[in-house]
């Protein structure tokens, strides 16, 4: 993963983080924030918020703080959402038409541009109304070079996750969006985000105590 | 939020991880694990494993480790999921859909049992083959006392995430896992989850890089 080794996962996801609080500021038009506005806006310290920017350069200045918009092209530049990325999703089912309907993807740079489903009764129909149209899973070796596509959405059946994956990663996808509750099995070169609700549910659960039940 | 406030988040989050890897253990039919296992097994040093059940009480024995089923037993009451909870679904479009399915939820010791939406088409029918029975926004209130429902899933489209998280916390919800795209603002005693599938993307995109491209 070169570039990235030495810095630390928590670092890059609070990226995300301000990005997504740089990105509210705008929207209430706010052109300068400080590191200190920053943080308390996402309960992280002033001096969390300028270690971790450090990382990848010097941004803002003393006593004046950042330029939003110009944080916000850095950042978006940092996490390679500057471009759009072409993504493939695979499986066709409730989970998969709604990641497809998604609004949140397109607007943060990520375009759905591949679909695919080994359920024949699927395959050659577009998905919703201007959406892609569905492959079979035997394509997918094929669009992927074609389309030089490297992440992909998982949102098919835990049994056939597995499979699905090791024939994914054969093509050439390096990261992998999994919503399969079951841990993949990948090479060093390939990234999994794994997004496990029931994880956020237990969190839920605990927070609210018992006491109300 | 009374017996919970001294634990730092990150540890609860960690017990979600224990879990869900104590799991895996037991499948492979390993009866005791050492903190070294276990946290070999996630990235996580047996020192920090050791420190964040601490806050729950003893478990194990020097020397021999844990007991799979009996650490398992103990992280699901601590987390509150060795009862049912009974959860709404606010939004029956695909997300909505696609989470009623989710096997995820079920075997964790989470019951979808009222399922909202203001759509009148989709009102009064079942989802799924045996799902809930969709019923209009205006009848949350008296679901939620009626049965006592304390945790949300939030499935609606972004513009009308807030109004319907206000309806929901008057009726008394406490926990909401929120798939809409957008920050909700609720009072100090209500935990909101959030699931922003862009940030997952996010991070794959930064840990890939744009090499490939």
């Amino acid at each position: 993963m070169g570039r990235n080794e030495s810095i630390p996962a928590p670092a890059v996801r609070r990226l995300s983080l301000y990005l997504r609080q740089l990105e509210a500021f705008r929207d209430s038009n706010l052109h300068t924030v400080s590191s200190k506005q920053l943080g308390q806006a996402l309960n992280i310290t002033d001096a969390q918020v300028r270690k971790d920017l450090a990382y990848f350069g010097q941004f803002g200045q003393p006593g004046i703080g950042y330029g939003v918009d110009e944080l916000i092209a850095k950042l978006r530049h940092i996490l390679g959402t500057d471009q759009t990325w072409r993504v493939l999703l695979a499986g066709a089912g409730n989970l998969g038409r709604a990641l497809l309907s998604y609004r949140g993807f397109q607007s943060k740079g990520f375009e759905v541009v591949a679909v695919f489903d080994n359920d024949p009764s699927l395959q050659g129909q577009p998905i919703g109304e201007d959406g892609p149209v569905v492959q079979s899973i035997e394509q997918l070796v094929s669009v992927v070079q074609k389309e030089n596509i490297r992440l992909a959405l998982l949102a098919v059946p835990a049994a056939v996750a597995q499979s699905v994956t090791d024939g994914m990663i054969g093509a050439g996808i390096k990261g992998i969006l999994n919503f399969a509750p079951v841990s993949l099995l990948v090479p060093g070169d390939v990234t999994v985000a794994n997004v496990d609700l029931a994880v956020h549910l237990e969190q839920l659960s605990f927070s609210i105590g018992s006491s109300g039940l």
